[in-house]
């Protein structure tokens, strides 16, 4: 779900919507089609609803945008200064074919790209209404555009991140032994939407040996003293940008056997990794500062997925911080920095906080400690 | 984003795999290809999470059915009585292509259908992956299962109805001059996850003029007396079925003209179209019975949406209580009867319940009042 609440500025609306009509030519693309979500949030200000009706912004490279919508939906744009955004608006009711006035307006395009996100539903209906025309994803040119955030997203990304860090700090209030996940689980949700959420969007309570599935959400399992607890929680906050936090806990003192060393080790490597954050600097080069001090105290193999993942109107974005992605980084990008290290059977730990690229280097929007939280 | 807490009916799921593959054959298509979301719930009884990895159910019309993971989500599925359910997994991790993996298991498939929720994102590459094959949508072989629900399947959305029945039995708590919509939105979020929804899925908080757009969600507008306010919410439980239901409020007696009348007219419409749902009646004749006394009322033009909509794994599934849709009901459909009247830039009013067709003829599933609510 989007909501309207967020500020409009239109002279930066009407700057993406130019820039991505000029990406898309570049790319060899006649048009995009947007549809609701965070891809229509970032060029119109309005995530829209998805619903099962049709409604998506027609943006060719050459010509004039016009916002495709069910009348039924006007309203929720009714706000959006569109002669100001240079954006038409056309509706249509029950009983017209709304992919039939996409292709209308598209006539002639031999290429049109479509929101990656954009339902199948959808997707299908407008290849058949368009013909000959080649169907793309809209990915890669608008990811160009959103993967570099201006001063505006940059706050808003740091308000959801302390908001987030407001309810690890409450973590005491919830998480102890006798509890089931499930239950601690119900607990934190609420907390997330009473420091700011507009929802809590994803909640992983991980105890004992379900820590060591990074994403297992939450199940009926009793939580028991000793227990190493791995939560990761976060959501969209009024702006639309999301919180992504990750911290480990323990139960008491923790009953496994190394604990204490291994989880130093993730600590260690996690610093190591928001250190190297600097512009100039590849993201895969920020994962092998994680994967490194990990691999070198001999539990590489339980290191089981990427470092990380860009954040902004959506939770997971360009650029991941994997091995083989080269692109360097550039003061505005913002991702996460997550090594874990998962003992299957039997524990496992993740720290995570969102770091957005500076001239300077780095800035980390999440600021709770980052030792092994003994509750 | 969708949990595995429900509990696992291994010969119902069973049942459910051998229907769609028979259903696909019959529809002509040579495999459906899930992807994770309500579909997949339904078949395997685990929704997955949607993320930019390819995780998908591929079930041949004739064959063994494959669930396909990125390695690093199979946990999330290891409950799963796979064997039992006569399906196989295989797994695929970073650097390996899932697309081409799943086109080698439909190798000779000549027309196959994807969920309608697929992204796009998916849904290309599965398209370039499978060369000349036809990709169609597996919305309407899926929706024909999943539109006849059986007993648990009520007895959940059952569940659901009085959870958020009482989140309206509390409105007084948070609804009332002064306040804005956006602050109000906030408590009622947090008492739908209190009331046992996992999330708020919709908050709509409609007030004055705002009541009058029917998908209005939240405004910084504050609320005032006199106000009639147009409240819409639910989300999903635990067991992955969703609640959703409307009830209009008034702040003190309404300010505007002739409130109490054209809502008395939309009681008797919405009482109405409830006593006409039994087996065998038509969608589209709820549609009517619904909109009937509205127009007789004169206010026809301002009942501006169909009448409800069905509702189960999803919020909005088949069957529409909409005009020119002729399937007749048969017990065990659960639909929304929804009717509204909305009389722009002054106020709006709804009420709506969740309805499921017995052998006798209906049951409903929402059980606070139906007057005008007068906080």
């Amino acid at each position: 779900m989007s909501t309207n609440t967020g500020t409009l500025d239109v002279p930066a609306l009407r700057a993406r919507l130019g820039r991505a009509a000029e990406a898309t030519g570049k790319a060899g693309a006649d048009a995009l089609v947007i549809a609701p979500g965070s891809d229509l949030r970032y060029l119109l200000g309005v995530g829209g609803g998805s619903h099962e009706r049709l409604s998506c912004l027609l943006l060719p490279a050459d010509g004039v945008p016009v916002l495709l919508l069910p009348a039924l939906e006007a309203p929720g744009y009714a706000h959006l200064p569109l002669a100001e955004l240079g954006v038409q608006q056309r509706t249509w009711v029950d009983g017209e074919d709304p992919f039939r006035m996409a292709a209308d307006h598209l006539s002639g395009a031999a290429v049109f790209a479509v929101s990656d996100m954009m339902p199948a539903l959808h997707a299908l209906q407008l290849r058949d209404a368009l013909g000959d025309a080649r169907q793309d994803l809209a990915g890669p040119i608008v990811r160009e555009l959103r993967m570099r955030k201006d001063a505006a997203e940059i706050e808003a990304l740091a308000e959801a991140g302390a908001a987030i860090d407001r309810v690890h700090a409450r973590m005491g209030e919830w998480l102890r032994a006798g509890r089931t996940e499930a239950e601690v689980r119900a607990d934190i949700a609420a907390a997330i939407v009473e420091e700011g959420h507009l929802t809590a969007e994803f909640v992983i309570v991980g105890s004992g040996p379900n820590g060591a599935s990074p994403h297992h959400e939450v199940s009926d399992r009793v939580i028991e003293r000793g227990d190493v607890v791995v939560i990761d929680i976060g959501g969209p906050m009024p702006s639309g940008y999301n919180s992504d936090c990750t911290r480990t806990y323990s139960i008491g003192r923790p009953s496994g056997a190394g604990v204490a060393d291994a989880y130093e080790i993730l600590r260690i490597a996690q610093d190591a990794a928001v250190r190297a954050v600097h512009p100039g600097a590849t993201a895969e080069s920020i994962d092998a500062a994680a994967r490194s001090p990990i691999a070198a105290a001999g539990f590489g193999e339980y290191f089981v997925h990427r470092t990380g993942h860009g954040i902004g109107l959506d939770v997971h974005e360009e650029p991941y911080v994997v091995a083989g992605n080269e692109i360097p980084l550039e003061p505005g990008m913002a991702f996460s920095v997550e090594p874990g290290i998962y003992l299957p059977g039997r524990w496992g730990a993740r720290i995570e906080d969102i770091v957005v690229v500076t001239e300077e280097g780095h800035r980390s929007l999440n600021n709770q400690p980052h030792e092994l939280v003994v509750l």
